[in-house]
């Protein structure tokens, strides 16, 4: 007869393997953070018919490619995308270093607190901004400092520490989509050695399916010991257009599902839409003002305003972040 | 009882089931093409260790990345590349569309038959050939037309079909190492959207993990459809310095091994040896003028010659052709 402890450590085992065993293919089980309307319904039964054997919407696993955008689609990205309080912050690291930057633009503002001030010299002071701060450095070096920083940075909004300013309805959608054996990969305008530093832990994407921007980098010997520099030149911008391009470039092979937040977006989802077979189109909507934020046509930051009417007019899925999600953050501390 | 067709049925099923859930990590099942020298033993032993939970060696499956060169490495590259044995039938295929060319270098030498005169402008004349074969389409019809082409194209030397010109004992080491958890890539200086169209059929790599030069492209809506077009600039060379770098761009963490055959994939092998831990670097050398060709320091192609001398300094495995490969080729028509 089996002890007391016997049975209790077999009934751990069976569950365990009941657990690690059993794909979840059904909502209730998968995205409990969505409210049961029609977003969650229409992702269910798309995952549901491409993963059906023998269903004529079938897809093989090795074709189950799902793209995600970043800044607003899988994180936060007000009050101001999460890389520039990076490129903030590394200014004021490197000022001691600069003591020029005393009376030149859009160093002078931002080193006195005015960033209203720093922008102002629009997309070529962000540049100049995001070339001092993220070129000269070893890809090594570079991943160091970014791991610190988002290590204790928080929102300056919520307080919040960064990595908990991810969306948890998505996280639960992406582990639901690779539970079904959907490759996901992030396609992102943000810069593709800032995103692969907590990627993987955060939304489980390993840097290999992290498509970003990316500035151009150098291979050299140092002292006999191999190095990639980066270097301050832009070599690809993987947003609007860019988005299909980074897609052809890294994976490719067109994506059967792609969610954004965007009109930078937008592109990608007619990529994928326009494929033969079933397709899914998702943009998140940000609805929800007192939980999050809420913006879309005429916000600077994530503007959703031809992505918004393309998704009306082609039956995309558009998620409202008010009506759709049960909770938007994880618990804190998770 | 059972019936004897039944206990055969069971015993069928049985074998299957471990056949399929043994992991190959033993020599004698993986590489049955490599003949038993230090080359095989020097990947074994590195695979073994690598893979041994609690062993000092011990890499996570995510981190066990092996890279490898496509032309002369998985499969050959003589008596010319094979993409420009395409490049040349295309210009074939073009020339109607292009009466000019009767007068113009270097496709009037090409289409009187005269590889060598055309090939005289050096990398000029190779740029325009491959620029006028490679682009002007759409993504989707360039894949089209390097599937029909490679469905029947042979080897001018050998007179085998070029997808059978592939070494046997790299498609196995591939397989081992796969089956070991590794993710395979290639990292060639063949093109992209060439390669991708038969490496998944022919060496189990699918598109994601396929790194090549590139040409650049443009996403244009034609008749509200969305296309990718190839365009007539070069993106991308991923050769040599080029090959870190593609491998930082792409992957976002460094090789534990790779495999190359020519000066090259250098810097690929020098990258991967200086990461920390366990580390692998195996060159090809090809050593076989009858079963395959031989060539290396003085080579046009796949020159060889301060890769061997790095190779001789830093102890990387150097696989002879003539000696470590019991076959170099899959039987015909496999």
């Amino acid at each position: 007869m089996k002890s007391i402890r016997t049975q209790f450590l077999l009934a751990v085992a069976l569950v365990g393997t009941l657990a690690f065993t059993t794909p979840i293919t059904h909502a209730e089980d998968g995205l409990p953070s969505w409210n049961d309307g029609k977003a969650k319904q229409s992702i269910v039964a798309f995952v549901e018919k491409v993963t059906k054997e023998g269903s004529p919407d079938f897809v093989t696993p090795a074709e189950r490619i799902a793209t995600f955008d970043n800044d607003g689609t899988l994180w936060a990205e007000q009050p101001m995308y999460f890389q520039i309080l990076f490129a903030l912050d590394r200014v004021k690291v490197l000022a001691p270093q600069h003591p020029e930057w005393k009376d030149k633009e859009p160093f002078a503002s931002l080193l006195k607190g005015d960033l209203k001030g720093a922008l102002a010299g629009g997309e070529k002071a962000l540049m100049e901004i995001v070339g001092v701060t993220h070129s000269g450095l070893t890809t090594e070096e570079f991943e160091k400092i970014v791991k610190d920083w988002i290590a204790t940075a928080k929102n300056p909004a919520t307080k919040r520490p960064l990595t908990e300013m991810v969306y948890q309805p998505m996280l639960e959608l992406l582990a639901y989509l690779r539970a079904n054996d959907f490759k996901t990969f992030i396609v992102s305008g943000g810069g593709v050695e800032f995103m692969r530093v907590f990627a993987e832990q955060v939304y489980g994407i390993p840097p290999e399916q992290v498509i970003g921007s990316s500035g151009k980098l150098k291979f050299e010997l140092r002292d006999g010991k191999p190095v990639l520099i980066k270097l301050p030149a832009i070599d690809f911008i993987d947003d609007k257009d860019g988005k299909p391009v980074g897609i052809q470039q890294h994976i490719g092979r067109r994506p059967i599902a792609a969610f954004g937040n965007s009109d930078g977006d937008l592109q990608m989802l007619q990529w994928t839409a326009a494929g033969p077979g079933a397709r899914f189109c998702l943009y998140v909507h940000h609805t929800d003002a007192e939980r999050e934020f809420a913006y879309d046509r005429k916000s600077h930051i994530g503007t959703l305003d031809k992505g918004l009417d393309e998704a009306a007019a082609k039956g995309w899925t558009v998620a409202s972040m008010k009506d759709d999600w049960k909770t938007i953050f994880p618990p804190a501390g998770k």
